[in-house]
């Protein structure tokens, strides 16, 4: 890696916003360094200087220039490094579809898995209705293709891959299954844990899951 | 306008998302039909099927096709027509930081505003101070340049003088002057307003104000 790729990481291994980052730089065949954050224990000042806005992981540091918000950062990734498994259509009207969909994941997966593991009895069960009405949409979006970027794995299959690490834990405290509520996007799914550059970035569910009775235990649940 | 360029735009005289839209079109010289949604009597068919996740305005109609969301909008607008008023840097990382801003305005602006016109008391210094506090994180990413551009009107420009078209409603409500408690910010705000492209698509602070006035009665507040 030459001086000009000097590519380093802000990462948290549970995080899937930076399971995306990964995913995205492995897809582009880019060497990079990850720096884990302590985020139970404390932020490093590097983490704290190049996103003062949200103090969040991740964060890219491209010879030392913060690139913050994950969406962005794969976007960025895909920018910068083109031509190796070209991530977003040639298109500009696809490319804002993409746009679009990255955006709609950001603003609802999360917090509708949030939504599950915070909550319990009638509250759970809206939680989980909206969460499994949320992957419909998505679904929708496929049509009837292997993948959110078509034929081939793209920008959104990066930006959705990534939440599905969390999947399992919502499944356990939800009680349900993905794949059978949602049976197309449960193909896509195995489809996508096929590609290298998705597992070997993708951490044990079970870890995940792990994590999160760690996050209701701090949150007051049970 | 050859029939390949036919716009369309699903517009809202008062939505500053819809102002967005109109100045990156203004800015790029590209003509196009505004058709006024009646959002408080009822959406249009067209808007319900071209926007069947949010049903919001903006919808930019191109050729029939729709594109939503407003930053995504103007972030098409760009990458359609690159070559008149260029809005994004050159660079990937220019561009980063631009989307990077643009998503900050979309998160914090037009919701710290609402803060101030639905509050009072107490919870409304609380919003003033934060909305403020907002505003001064953005004026620094302005650095000591004319626009968020840099030396140029650009897409950070776009996206946020399109939101100060309320500013004056805040204002009278929040009882304070943004010029006062952000001069750099105010001194940038005269600056877009020179640009036909702002000035023509920009509507009369008074009217605005006169729409959160019902806003606010909707909403049983006073």
């Amino acid at each position: 890696m030459s001086k000009d790729d000097e590519l380093r990481l802000l990462d948290f291994w549970a995080s899937p916003f930076c399971m995306r980052v990964k995913i995205a730089l492995s897809e582009k065949g880019v060497a990079y360094e990850s720096q884990q954050e302590d985020l139970f224990g404390g932020k490093s000042d590097m983490l704290l200087k190049s996103n003062p806005i949200y103090e969040k992981v991740p964060v890219l540091l491209d010879n030392g220039k913060p690139i913050v918000e994950s969406n962005n950062i794969v976007y960025y990734i895909e920018d910068k490094y083109p031509s190796t498994n070209p991530l977003l259509p040639s298109c500009a009207y696809g490319r804002s579809r993409a746009r679009f969909w990255a955006d709609f994941i950001d603003k609802k997966i999360f917090e509708g898995g949030m939504c599950i593991w915070k909550s319990k009895g009638e509250e759970l069960e809206i939680a989980k209705k909206d969460f499994i009405e949320i992957l419909k949409k998505l679904e929708g979006a496929m049509g009837d293709k292997d993948f959110f970027g078509g034929d081939n794995f793209g920008y959104v299959d990066v930006i959705a891959i990534a939440m599905t690490s969390w999947f399992h834990a919502y499944e356990v405290f939800g009680d349900f299954k993905v794949e059978q509520e949602c049976p197309k996007f449960g193909c896509w799914m195995k489809r996508c844990l096929e590609r290298e550059s998705v597992s070997s970035v993708l951490p044990d569910p079970e870890k995940i899951y792990q994590c999160v009775v760690m996050l209701r235990k701090m949150h007051g649940i049970e």
